[in-house]
């Protein structure tokens, strides 16, 4: 391919905005064309992330400024609900679009109400609008004009469950993700409870009565089962910076070899590692990658599964499946600019 | 009481012998005797610990030089396996015994040779051994020559799924404890994957397969039910220094007040806090003190219930807890020196 | 002393407030009458801060159903500019005040106008008011009426120069304080640099045009040396919750033990420890604690000194140190209320 | 260039040895012939650094299956005192070598032998090592037979302070080097001050009596000024795991544009970054990356110049830097396989 990409970006001021800059900027086949925020417009992009010198030369502008509708690609790395608003128009133009917030996520507009606790601004879009996990729906996304990227969470407790649920091994009525992430999953909001003296040499659960991403794991293993889940999914929050731990509890209704079925089901994908029987991933096995890791645990022969799933949240859990779903949908090689080696120690 | 306890520690060169000598040199009725370590012999605890210059003034000695046996008390925060080889004599001498290690916490011999890897050099006193959670078996503690102080672990998980069990409440067969530790629970030996570098700004399960808290817990726990439970325990490593975080999963058989219920259980309890519903306890939150809080929640009021339960590792989970149990066997205020407001930030 | 002193604490959501009240909770002589944040009134100071439950039974109140005027002492822990105003009313009605700000400390109108940015409201107190570093000025601190509690880097720097200074021993016109604080010193506010995703795993200096505690340890040193000093003085922000570490530099004028002169100088001083000569001292051996460690060293023998000083930068950079100046004023045992041991690990 | 470069590594299961692998899998140009560890031979080398798997399919072999002189260029990443034994025979087998550790840094025998406290196994390559600093020495290392690698915190102070010494602008006499480090910095072996419950929340000076990079940094700034200096040198212990922070101190002889000094020499240096006036760089901001960040600031506008330089330990300051020596020496881009964006947050 000759020509680049010709890629905006919706929102870089944020922790998925930045490392959509990080990876955006060592693609060979972007070009970076616009990047908006409304408060920072003029701010050179490198002057708020000073990593980004001499890598990104871009100034932050109004979104009027943007000329988002001669992008290929437009990426949306806002708040929920911003991008609902804007996509219609964009999508009009003939521009496609990667939304790595909620906005299109969940294919029930009620649900998405309820959880999101605001009216819906381009419902029309919910139905069309493909839920990005490459692993899941690569084809789709192949010819997509509206890609959901996936939540950090449904990432990593999607793809260790699946497996299980589409075989139909275990008993989909009462599954358990115990999840814990690093704290740039909450974002670069400034918050108390997100300071450093508050959640450093801390730990806790948080959301434990429904957090929002219940509805889109549901949704998702729904799918993968055929019929509807049983879920308790409860979050936590670890003193790290990046990196989710997922793990996974499930009740085998048969006997089955599970490493191989895992090895299989995964076998061709890049981007998931299906460890040696016994393993323990560390989340800093991927930190800063567009991996994931996952072991299978049978303890004691019992006969409760444990799966255990890691991702770097802000990669494989945001902007990196958006840009492996980007080069799904333009014909590029899946790996190209997500060949980064994790970051050890 | 106007005479102090004369207390000895055995092996006070890690994270539990430090912790001891905190609460030990500012507790009102005790006298620090003798500290014993054969590697260090010789030199000032304070040369080692510099937060305690100041505050105790012994050395380190040998066993041989301790004059253990006539001290009122001994603590052992020995390796596995120590305590078992010294307890016999001391308590032949007339001294009672706390032991911070497992060498005492299992009452099936074969159970602990089979976990521990070796051959018990004290079956004779395995029957004797008071297991030491207060809030269970006070008026044993009370009487005891020989208490095997529980482990961090343990003590979370118990504390956390006692009142379920011993109501009835639950599906005893399908219990999950989800736990994460904070580093110090593997304690002060030089090794590899708990140096800083490693375990920092990192995430990972260990021991899936099978942890030697398990037969510990599932002893307990099959006290509080009345039967042998399924339990699934899955230990993690969390980038904090202090802190037990335990996530339990059980199976409501009927409907109950769960929040009434735990309240009730531990009224009175000056160690077990129940949080509010709602809450979402941080393991800061009873840092380097003796409490354990708890919560309880019914995710969207389905059957699954999850209870949240944090200690600090070193304290209930270890130190503190021993020293309660002092305070309990020689009829002291079971707070007694175990006042400290958690430390936070 | 058999009745307690009355106590108000102004402002007590931020990281100083809640180390006052773990302090003053715990304290055998003082009564915690109210404490007041405009923000929070009528929420229980526990219900925002756990690690008081069941130790600190007030609720927030607003400044007006506060009877501050009522105490025998009010502490402000609040943001610099706030004291001013509410302090001469206070005094004028009898009762004695700590402010654990900057309003008071500089004597200098013009210095402190220039440094904090605004016009100073209460003038008139800034001669009367006592610059509160026990160490230096405890006769003055015992009859004052108003007591500006130190800086955290001050503290730190001061107690290091200081023995050198008055003995002119070093070069005053060169002095270097290279400082190294933890990320609690930046306060409870929610901000993006303070955020756990920013400092965590990071390190860099600020404010090396200016600092505002510059002039403050200008003043004092100026003191201690009997002429103008000139100091260059570089904070750095560290990944870590508690603790400042300075690390001092002067040029020598002659020789001297340097060693001797810090242990006579802090001789029967029970908050400051002259380590052993060679000694570097951790942060973590003051966490939690009111001491500060001090070690002299000069490398290589040549005639730069270094001093290391280490402190709890909520504790005796600040609340530790106001509760010191509180037992001074009301005539109790100085060390009553603050025989913590430092929590290590 | 069409052929590969063979390359070998001896002693990789470091810090160091891991990360030259990270950087040398994705570099074009190079060929991984073989990676050494007596103790690991035969293990793969993607079991023991997880983050390697698919990007690295060696095993450790003992070194003499390796066939090290068959290679263009050798990598030592081994302990001080180990390259010296080795370099001999490969260069006579023409084979070129970078060593990372210590060995042939120094020039003066007998000050190398006091500060490692051994004899020196190959003394006659003592003065045709060329040390590797590329901005200064870049025409010595393009011929080199053997490159001594800089040492971590002598690349951060050095390219701090050269400009100012080679302008001959301040005093040499009194120049401090007051420099932080992240814990990667003491390596990979299992030692109880660098665990994670020691280094955690603490921070410490370390080797103020003398530390082993005192002599490296004095004989390169004795070049720069072209006159022995004076120097003191603190190293720290800082609770991350990668980054350098040197702050600077020297003294102004008289007047000069400082911005206008670095940013010239400097000028077309595509690893050294000298940031706008003002600013203050993060560690963060060069965080697994080859840069190195300088900003220059003169407090108060007095005669005190403050300079800060950071990097990364293990890449500037170790195996990125090493990388671009090789490149210089093979004639390739100075920049490749070193292009990687630093990662932030």
């Amino acid at each position: 391919m000759t020509e680049k990409i010709r890629v905006g970006i919706v929102g870089g001021t944020g922790y998925t905005g930045v490392e959509l800059l990080r990876l955006l900027a060592a693609h060979p086949q972007v070009e970076l064309a616009a990047i908006t925020s409304r408060g920072e417009a003029g701010m050179a992009v490198a002057t708020m992330f000073p990593s980004l010198r001499g890598k990104v030369d871009l100034k932050f502008v109004t979104p009027d400024e943007a000329g988002l509708e001669r992008c290929n690609l437009v990426f949306f790395a806002t708040p929920n609900g911003v991008a609902m608003k804007q996509v219609p128009a964009l999508i009009e133009a003939g521009v496609r679009v990667i939304d790595l917030a909620a906005d299109f996520r969940l294919h029930d507009e009620a649900q998405w109400e309820k959880w999101y606790g605001m009216a819906h601004a381009a419902r029309d879009y919910l139905a069309e609008a493909v839920y990005g996990l490459p692993e899941v729906r690569r084809d789709k996304i192949r010819g997509a004009r509206l890609v959901a990227n996936p939540g950090c969470y449904p990432t990593a407790v999607q793809l260790g469950f699946r497996p299980l649920l589409e075989a139909g091994l275990v008993d989909p009525e009462h599954l358990i993700a115990d999840a814990k992430s690093g704290v740039s999953g909450a974002g670069r909001k400034a918050e108390v409870h997100t300071l450093f003296s508050e959640a450093s040499d801390n730990f806790k659960a948080y959301g434990v009565p429904g957090h929002r991403h219940l509805p889109e794991i549901r949704q998702e293993l729904d799918d993968a089962a055929g019929c509807k889940v049983g879920l308790t999914f409860v979050p936590h929050l670890t003193p790290m910076i990046r990196g989710i731990h997922a793990t996974l509890y499930a009740r085998l209704r048969g006997d089955a070899d599970l490493q191989a079925l895992y090895e299989k089901r995964y076998a061709g994908e890049r981007f998931v590692d299906v460890l040696p029987a016994g393993s323990h991933p560390d989340t800093r096995s991927v930190r800063a990658s567009n991996m994931c890791r996952i072991a299978i645990h049978r303890p004691q022969g019992g006969n409760t599964v444990v799966v255990l799933s890691v991702i770097d949240n802000l990669v494989k859990g945001a902007a990196g499946q958006a840009v492996q779903n980007m080069n799904i949908m333009f014909g590029l090689d899946e790996c190209a600019g997500l060949d980064q080696i994790p970051v050890l120690p």
